[in-house]
């Protein structure tokens, strides 16, 4: 049942298998199915792909990133052109992050302090100031249905001070961050830290839940530790997150972080994998990763995967996507990323079907027994 | 009529008004109306867009470029993936050039004799010989409805005896064409070369009518003369060109070189300018041409044409636009080249309506007194 919240957005639990969860998120913008996979469109753009091409993968929300969109084109334009929605043409749910990840994974000049981080754009030289009170202004000028906290998010392996460190200021800036959220209809997540010590994580969501957020966040994986590892954390923590409210895996993954990560509880993921592997040619395929340049695809008729009924497969051979890379023609990232979208898609609906049907656990099982149980995050 | 070919190919001349010409192709795979623009896709592929979005511009046929294609994927693989249609999912009419043109053009490495050309690969070096008669096994292998014969196109300005040996060469090497063309649904243009040189025209437009082709082509236009000049030849010469086959003017052109030629009598065109235009920012519209980069543009909620209905102006904004080519998104070229596609459709469309309804000077006269008739060829 969609629970009676005075502003539009809401979570229903739909079915339960294990410890894997069927759900539905209500947003002004439409509903999404969970769990959910939510393509990247860092600058108000999933590279290469129109609105209409990224509605045919049978994606239901996409992200945005606050730190690109704040230096280019920056928020007051965002809002002046009517907001993300009507930016993108996309029309649907949309989620944006706070700006913290990529202040502190990509911005070498930054500085931070309890209070906030400071950086210069590598665009402009600019100065800019990011605060859980910016980070709430500029998120609500962008006017995405869910908009996260702002954290701090150290690369693992880190030390256990600064794991701390991140951890006491990121509570401090989700409880600034929900004091300084003002539009009812935009959901705000709590992100949890904590990097692998599940006693901290405890800590931390346990300061979250009692500020009290629309959904619950897993921040701070996927940054440089074995999958393994992250997958024995999420069978041990996941399913303590509330129940009742959307847990996101933020940043994952492969297709097997995916279903280790439903095996475990959580109800959303955002990665840019799909296509960033599609730009260079990797494609997932129900027959695992294909790399396109590779010889042995030349003047091969046959359709990238014989399971899918993508815009790509349906239309273009493998002989002809190869030729695309190899003559660097704008085409092939294109087809092969709408590809790697809707498997990613497909993959999802598969997971939500065995859910509802309570034939989750054998579904993975075959899972692991595939070749795409073995695709790694980075393709060489 | 259609008439009574032993092949399917075919021109039904529909209406005439003054010396322009509302007419109909029929080929293997479809039907054109004329007078009819073709998207250039070089490589088989016009630069970033999915034959789906192709269609929705409202081309009716595209073009291919034998030289491009003779070196990368290769007429061989380009047969073993099903020919032209199959490779790009285009399905629809198709024509390739000869090869000749971009041989004179972008290849620095030529060895020109009577026989053919000899040049080399810039991709790896080896040592390719065109003549008349690979041309025509090259492009019976790419599998087009319409190809063209070898010529040889000298650039202009060029010595009265360069011309005079090109017409030699080329109304020589077409007869070979003749000879070594082997599939009756496959229509073969020929090619008439000199220059602005009316008379030297004539001659190779009378030796071309002689051998016979199922349609004429005026080669070696818009090469480095003041489109004046071009106008002028047109409309001296394209009136003298065989009234039951289709009229092609290669290479052109500006939306005011498509009026000038179509009120001469010409029927077909192709041109890199609406896509080679649209991924530098630049969109011909109703106002005239739009250069995105421009500061004016930032935040303009407004479409690039208001008079358009094509997915770009239905969904995607000017400042949305310009962010796209600030931040150098790839969706950007593709949005505004499927815009100007879709602009010379329009145009098109607009012409054969006023040459059917006997009001084409009208619109000629309209046209003329607007923004768009001083719409260059080169855009800085």
């Amino acid at each position: 049942m969609i629970q009676s919240d005075p502003h539009p957005f809401a979570f229903e639990l739909l079915a339960t298998d294990g410890r894997a969860r069927r759900g539905r998120i209500r947003t002004p913008h439409g509903f999404v199915d969970t769990p959910a996979f939510m393509p990247v469109g860092t600058r108000a753009t999933v590279k290469g792909l129109t609105a209409a091409q990224l509605r045919d993968t049978g994606a239901q929300i996409i992200l945005a990133n606050t730190y690109h969109l704040l230096l280019r084109p920056g928020p007051d334009e965002v809002q002046r052109l009517g907001g993300l929605q009507t930016l993108t043409n996309w029309r649907g749910p949309m989620l944006t992050d706070s700006g913290g990840f990529q202040v502190f994974s990509l911005n070498d000049l930054r500085k931070v302090d309890d209070d906030g981080a400071t950086f210069q754009s590598h665009i402009d030289g600019a100065i800019i100031r990011l605060t859980p009170e910016s980070a709430m202004q500029i998120q609500q000028q962008l006017g995405a249905d869910i908009i996260m906290a702002f954290d701090e998010c150290p690369p693992l392996p880190a030390e256990g001070a600064v794991v701390e460190r991140a951890v006491r200021r990121s509570i401090d800036w989700a409880r600034r961050c929900r004091e300084a959220h003002r539009i009812p209809h935009q959901a705000l997540y709590g992100i949890v830290q904590g990097g692998l010590d599940v006693g901290l994580r405890r800590r931390c969501l346990a300061a979250l839940t009692e500020i009290g957020f629309e959904g619950y966040a897993l921040g701070g994986l996927s940054v440089g530790e074995p999958p393994p590892q992250m997958w024995a954390f999420l069978d041990e923590f996941a399913h303590e997150m509330p129940v009742d409210r959307p847990r996101y895996l933020m940043g994952v993954g492969t297709p097997r972080d995916l279903v280790e990560a439903v095996n475990a509880g959580i109800d959303q993921f955002d990665c840019v994998l799909p296509t960033r592997n599609g730009r260079k040619g990797y494609a997932f395929t129900s027959q695992g990763v294909i790399r396109l340049k590779n010889a042995v695809h030349r003047g091969d008729a046959g359709p990238l995967d014989p399971a899918c009924d993508c815009e790509t497969c349906r239309g273009y051979s493998r002989g002809y996507l190869r030729h695309l890379f190899i003559v660097e023609e704008a085409l092939g990232p294109t087809l092969v990323s709408i590809h790697n979208l809707a498997f990613y898609q497909r993959l999802m609906r598969e997971m939500r079907a065995a859910i509802a049907e309570q034939r989750f656990a054998a579904w993975r099982q075959s899972f692991l027994q595939g070749p795409l149980a073995q695709a790694r995050k980075e393709e060489e």
